[in-house]
């Protein structure tokens, strides 16, 4: 058994972490954190979990969290930055389901967050935690950072493509579209029922977050630059996140699907659908797993990519989950597999 | 281990029933069926069920159903009636979701549902499965009526006043909602997208199929004929029933809130809320859980209860795993307890 | 042509009161104020309403309100207390949709509203604006404290029992259920689209401010004080009220159904529907309606009326108009009716 | 006055062009038809409709229609090619809100649509009833064809590239989303609040039925064939249609918004957003207006369009309307004016 600390325990991801935890066969919770709710049980946050109505939130301190062997950290960005260095001098693992260490330029990082980085030197020792690409690095990792979900997302879907040079690249565009969420537990007007129910609409349009590290990730693998249209949408329900992906074949690019299913034949948490099989965004609701339907336009020798996952799951916690088994020598899969109910 | 057969498989209480038998540790799926879908795997129709995808629905055959130690009837009504007998006989275990055996008169029954009933001798037979005012006639059952999510909800949050003389027994009212899985999965207008989001509605006020089950448990405990007023109402939202219950208090009524403590003490899926702590539907969304809060009002010298629950786990499949839990031998708990995902 | 201003224009009831006034033939807009948005056209909030394009918020001048002919305050309570009497001063009549002047009872106002009242000696001038008993004192008024949505509902379901005396007055129950557009436009936890969606709870059942408005009316319409269990719930949909009322009927009190058309004969903002014809919310969307169903319970002795409402219109804006229409001597229904898209 | 006809009353589109039929000043309704509700008051499908519970379904009488001066078929394809030619001749003008009429080629609409057409005599008579791109021809015409909700999105948005020659042809892929009011008022699995709410799914992706359409407008503007991707998905909503449309721009293209400002200056139901405001879809709710933004991504060489409006508005009975103006010599706009609700 193996214990675990959740830093953030009163947000989305937060909760969802702990739901996670509370199913693994192999991990015990050692804490988790709220400041605003510290000395109240979780089940006033998360009423759902019944069985852990004797948990407590409390502050996060340095000192129990060191005690922990691992620790997700489920926050803002700029929280594990100035966390994390402690916990890992004292041999602690930290996964971090934000975006401080998902840049490896720092120079990109405080030009896309507008904060300094307090931490620049842990950077380099940071894993990207896309277990599907970095599967042998994150296991020797004691710092992994998790992508984010639209990422998770877009790169599960391109990565295929663009390791295989089947597309051309500069004719990728993913046009993607969110529950709410991956907004976060905040109160912002935008994220009220009264905005968002009944409604559709793109947003950051001239430079999402998530973009930078999406080009980081196919930059490596192509070797170059590579220019990518990314449309976020605002779904008007609470979990799911679809990317809608399109790329122009290259001459001779064939048995597009087949290249799919064998790139993923060996990681459980990719379903690679059967032509004519469209999958859905409630098909990975409560689970890891992200979908993928592939499509081929001949005419227009274009390829559709649907690439889907719970944004807080496959695009949060269960990624982190699945992050944490890897550093902690567990199976992959351990306490990800519990079937979810409908819808 | 046993084996369990799920007839109805591709209804929304039959995909729940899958779920739960899934996540049991001592059950194994004999087979699932479905008329409509038989050769289709589940995952056609249930495809977040994704460790399942192997698991194909078959047509209802009786001799294979018989193979089973327990049969679950995810049916309308008149189903079960039909097939329940064969297999009794041949020593099979049955729990019945639908309405066949729910009422103990076949006049009544014939009244309300429209038609004749086919096994009228198996109606004695049958135990009313509510195992929190019936555990231990459950453990010796081979047939068991599982309430409708209604009853269920009203009948646990009346019971302990009723049962302790605490209330006027012509002054009972309960205003009820229920979110549209309780409908069913069948193609109706009433239950479009367009004609449910949005919108809210009472029907059913001349008479609901569910009142007369109500009433009948309300008259055994009471020893005589308990008269109920009982508006139900659609809200619009999948999964979550609430039950708003008044009633007025004797003279010296006092302790209402403990009495429903010590009432339930025994009783595992059943959350009495302390004072002041008013449960909402999503905390039972996904579990096997009613969850209690008790008002009284001085000055009117009444009490409000709410009581509320998923209709698709305590409402029906999770009430009839536990009713097979105790009809098998197993604790009444086992494989009920994965915690939910939120909402 | 009469001009009219609207303080609190960026709430949900500010922008509903925008769009009634377009639509009315006999006024025209004086100013739109909003502190927050000042300088910003009305479509950066409301982009819906088009045809405003070119008007501007302005901060909220006393100058320039008093200009109008009558001013609409859309604002959390205290601010009409504070700017309505220079208005008044100058011969502007004020129509407030907040709580501020709906209380008599200083003292009952400073407990529920928790502050002091700044301006108590306007409340014997402010008329108590349901034009369905009220509708001549209206006309001669220059101050109308506008009902709440919740007293809306409930009293015009109650108050022809009450009035003809044929229901027990210590048996009134009043379940409530109420879209979440009653909440306001305010970022806040609790009404995230998160925290709203694929739920319903109770709330306020200790005592919710909308309770001793009720009870003032029923007391005067009753010559006694009227007890009233009153108990809210959040729906999760936008717009929509449905007032469930309980009450039991004193021996010989008969068509009761037929009391209800009688005492709306000639109210147009109130339609009663025939035995056996359930209204439902989306009735009302977008419409000044209240729409009524009554059902007797013989058995029991028992009245069940629904009484529901679109809480932005005739629950605020649209009674707001109403009362104005009356106050300036126009046809009640003038701007009223313009039919409604669905959903 | 002007006396119009409505085939087709109880579907979405035949309530919507119902509502309109109220508001517009200088129309009277002839006559609504319903084969099921012949008889009922149209408030038994429309309780909104208030003002109108006067009115009740007739059954299409080709006699009765034949009074009117215009007749408007909300109705499934097949009825309008079946009913139109004994109107013609009796100098009714047709508005065919359905697909019968839009396909120049008969071969093309057989193949779509699977069934013979009956009338291929009166294709050529029909003008497409796009008023943003024919609005002369309609203006002459007595058969119109209103383009799907798709294909008026979609259109809209890539009219003004492709007319003015700034867009590689073969780049264009529509990646539209729309609510489910988009696929009308029948009672199907897949349109259940069940199978819809919570949910996000592409469909039609091997080729739907508006796609020739688009296809057929797009190769008259270029004088070739026009390729074009198009994935259409569902969305967990009512109303609301939003295109997200991508082309490649052509080697100094330049001043793309300002192409589209200047197409569409005479147009009043086209809104061209400023660069830095992204169009929502509840902006267009209850409206005839078509949405328009544009972005363009330098880097990619690649303009990104959103074009957003009311399926059953500008996409089906407002467009109709809009039509119906133009045929019976009114200005374009009246009764398509009134500002719509929130949201």
């Amino acid at each position: 058994m193996h214990s675990v600390g959740i830093v953030g325990g009163s947000g989305y991801t937060g909760g969802e972490m702990l739901r996670l935890v509370m199913q693994h066969p192999e991990l015990t919770l050692g804490c988790i954190t709220s400041r605003q709710d510290a000395g109240e049980p979780v089940t006033s946050q998360w009423p759902q979990l019944a069985a852990a109505r004797k948990i407590r939130f409390v502050a996060p301190e340095p000192d129990v969290l060191a005690e922990c062997d691992l620790v997700f950290f489920a926050t803002p960005h700029t929280t594990a930055m100035s966390m994390a260095a402690p916990l890992l001098d004292r041999g602690v693992r930290v996964v971090d389901l934000s975006a401080d260490f998902r840049l490896k330029s720092v120079e990109q990082w405080e030009h896309w967050y507008g904060v300094r980085h307090e931490t620049p030197e842990l950077i380099p020792r940071a894993v990207y935690g896309l277990p599907e690409i970095a599967r042998e690095a994150i296991r020797g990792a004691d710092l992994v950072a998790c992508p984010g979900c639209y990422p998770t997302a877009v790169l599960l879907g391109l990565v295929p493509l663009v390791e295989a040079g089947l597309v051309e690249l500069d004719s990728l565009i993913a046009d993607a579209k969110s529950g709410v969420s991956g907004a976060g537990r905040k109160a912002t007007l935008g994220t009220l029922f009264g905005e968002v129910d009944e409604n559709f609409r793109a947003y950051g349009i001239d430079g999402h977050r998530h973009l930078p590290e999406i080009r980081q990730v196919l930059g490596e693998l192509a070797g170059m630059p590579v220019p990518l249209t990314f449309v976020p949408h605002l779904l008007p329900m609470f979990r799911g996140l679809q990317a809608t992906l399109y790329a122009t074949l290259k001459p001779n690019a064939e048995n597009i699907a087949e290249r799919f299913v064998e790139r993923y034949a060996d990681h459980p948490f990719v379903t690679v659908h059967e032509a004519g099989s469209i999958p859905e965004t409630r098909a990975a609701r409560g689970t890891n797993m992200c979908h993928i339907g592939v499509t081929v336009y001949p005419e227009e020798q274009r390829v559709m990519v649907i690439s889907l996952l719970d944004n807080l799951v496959k695009g949060a916690a269960g990624q982190a989950m699945q992050n944490a088994n890897l550093m902690l020598g567990l199976p992959e899969t351990l306490g990800l597999e519990a079937p979810p109910f409908f819808p």
